[in-house]
């Protein structure tokens, strides 16, 4: 596929206006100019574009029908992590600066790039797939009224044929990644409370410390290796077609460790670390508080602790079902515990269209096979829109790479690759309507 | 015992000038002034004093040697908690207001009444008992440079057969009380680190979380009701003439669960809450970080997490074993342990010239007979006069009971309890010089 140069500039004018717009969801920054842009934009294009108010940030919609019979959800997010810290930039991080062929902006990469790359082969598609844009203003914050949207426009929502999620990217070889659902999540704050305030530790004989109390529902629910908690693995699903998938990862485990900044990981074989990694899954305690933890020595028993922790889970395990089990251990030891965040695992199968379509259409934008990884080893909305009883989902087309700094300072993304991802986005839309795959 | 009008008098006006300094070890506020003080009135009652400077607030060490065979250490100390919350107190904190018979005064307790009381009852004395007084000024923060000032005269203080401590005050129906020793203590902090930085949780399955891995080593060390530290239990001493000692103290387990503020105590019936309080060891979380513990949820894996924890020790389990074989386990977990006090327990047997001594004047001066506690569930410095060789060591005479409001707003003394301090200590001067026991 060639464009010519006037639409090389189009699309890398269009590119630059928009990452030149801040859209900070944590201060809410330049939230309700991008959304303002983008609807405009959407409209040029033909597009039935609304901004949808929630209780947050707005949703950007779209509705676009070509007359054909699949419809095809495109999720994305125009919002943005903040730039701190602001002196870690070569260039101000929403001048768009462009660099030796790279463009240097917050939200380059994640995720306006992507966005604006499959509105950009929207606008030169000519079939007959219909379209459902999906832009939340709310992804850096934990997508907090994404569910609330979806609910208000279930019944259009749900003839969407497909849905590609934000976008996986390419990986350090830059070959395009498909990435076909997500880890589920539980995330749980559990809090045991003993008493009315801190004692002395010389009553320590007699009375109950609510951390030892703590680590007790905590070696319920763990052993250090394996999650004791009832049924926990019962549904873990792993077929061979999936494990088939992994042998495709190289992973120098060294590089690995050394990216992370750990000391030691729990595997050494490179195969063990992906498996694990992708198809297990896991329980994790993001912090821990009670009593006296500043300077020097303080004799005291506390009268509470609190410990917040997630499990990653894999399909096809029912994170309710966790949560219920969860929260019979902490209450058979007097403990409370709030669900902060209850979300499915997602796997989307490999003999569908939209992977297929994917693959296919990878291939030709990229020539190169692409890596499809059975799910992401971290947790998106995907749950959300398998709810709508959607089961076509997919994590793919993207123009970043592991070192466009996502997140970080200098986010930038390499002009080749948004271009790349234009001509991906054109190649799919076309494959996926026609069910014409290379 | 019977003063005179100008006796009490006399007592009254030094215990007011006294309470008058403010002596704050934790701001230094007044420090200086009522060491001066001290001194001048420890020379105007024929004692050999002299301020000792430390590195922190300075000991205020007198001598008076009138000619005995026996040498009693009488260990105070002049310095006072702060005042905070000054709006909680009816009259100014160092204003040593008389009210309705009780004085009212920051220290009036804790522990400057005590310490005067001593110094009067000498003032009255007329024996062959030689006296070491040892008046530190920061056991409010800790007693940090006590031990450094014990070791640099050493050799004058381990001359001293008996050491009479701080001071245990009346019981809540006034009855007197002889404490027998004190708990010892191994504090520790104990640090987990398994990477340079917080990571991604979805990187979970993969990595060693240092709370899991600082689980282990808790439960290595307690197993929720037993401490599993090799040896832990094994010169643990309990003879029948200290349980027998137990069984005079009645304490009533609601009222005491109410006036600690917990829930629920580990013991429903009263004789074995009081044994599990005085004559069990503990182990106990003093407070414990790790990770994300702000509003909400984050989904990380902590770099590194800490414990603090104290172990209470009885006679005659030995601090340093104990720490040894806890280091032994926090490093076969790649731990980091730091020791934060090591303090010996110690129990002074009943059969001793300064208990008798102790017991036959506290009936001469309440006319009741005294309660004897083995030891202190808490810890007092008592290991640094052990480790100078004395064996007669004992926490009793004292003006305060459990409504003196020690370390809190309103600290009072009922003025008689005053009186019958400075009685009971001429009582125990005259008895323990000439072993003539009532």
């Amino acid at each position: 596929m060639e464009f010519s140069k006037d639409e090389l500039d189009f699309f890398l004018r269009k590119y630059q206006e928009f990452l030149k717009i801040p859209s900070v969801s944590a201060t809410g920054e330049g939230i309700n100019e991008a959304a303002s842009w983008l609807k405009e934009f959407m409209k040029e294009l033909g597009i039935n574009a609304e901004i949808v108010k929630t209780k947050g940030h707005p949703v950007v919609y779209g509705k676009a029908d070509n007359g054909g019979n699949k419809t095809l959800l495109v999720y994305n997010h125009y919002d943005v992590q903040p730039v701190d810290p602001l002196n870690g930039w070569k260039y101000p991080p929403f001048s768009a600066t462009i660099s030796n062929g790279y463009i240097f902006a917050r939200g380059a990469s994640d995720n306006k790039g992507t966005l604006i790359a499959r509105l950009l082969a929207f606008s030169k598609y000519k079939g007959k797939l219909n379209f459902n844009f999906v832009f939340e203003g709310e992804e850096e914050i934990g997508s907090i009224n994404l569910g609330e949207f979806i609910e208000s426009r279930k019944e259009e929502l749900s003839k969407s044929s497909a849905v590609i999620m934000e976008g996986a990217g390419l990986d350090t070889k830059e070959r395009p990644m498909i990435v076909l659902g997500v880890k589920g999540l539980v995330y749980v704050q559990i809090t045991v409370k003993t008493g009315e305030r801190d004692v002395h530790s010389s009553v320590a004989p007699v009375i109950k410390n609510p951390v030892w109390e703590l680590i007790k529902i905590l070696n319920e629910i763990y052993d250090g290796n394996k999650v004791k908690i009832k049924g926990f693995y019962d549904n873990v699903k792993i077929t061979r077609e999936v494990e088939e998938l992994l042998d495709k990862i190289d992973l120098d485990v060294e590089e690995y460790k050394k990216s992370l900044g750990v000391y030691s990981l729990n595997f050494e074989d490179s195969k063990e670390l992906v498996s694990a990694l992708y198809l297990s899954p896991s329980c994790n305690i993001d912090g821990i508080i009670a009593g006296y933890v500043g300077q020097g020595s303080k004799t005291i028993a506390p009268s509470h602790a609190m410990v917040k922790m997630d499990f990653r889970l894999v399909p096809d395990q029912n994170p309710k079902k966790i949560y219920e089990e969860l929260e019979r251990i902490v209450k058979s030891h007097n403990g409370e515990i709030i669900p902060m965040g209850l979300e499915k695992p997602v796997r989307t199968d490999l003999n569908t269209a939209v992977v297929k379509a994917m693959v296919s259409s990878a291939n030709k934008a990229y020539s190169k096979d692409p890596i499809i990884l059975p799910n992401a080893a971290g947790t998106q909305p995907m749950g959300l829109f398998y709810d709508l009883g959607i089961r076509e989902i997919v994590s793919a087309i993207g123009v970043g790479t592991p070192s466009s700094n996502a997140h970080a300072p200098n986010e930038n993304v390499k002009l080749e690759n948004f271009y790349k991802a234009i001509e991906h986005s054109l190649y799919f839309y076309e494959d996926y309507e026609s069910n014409n795959y290379m």
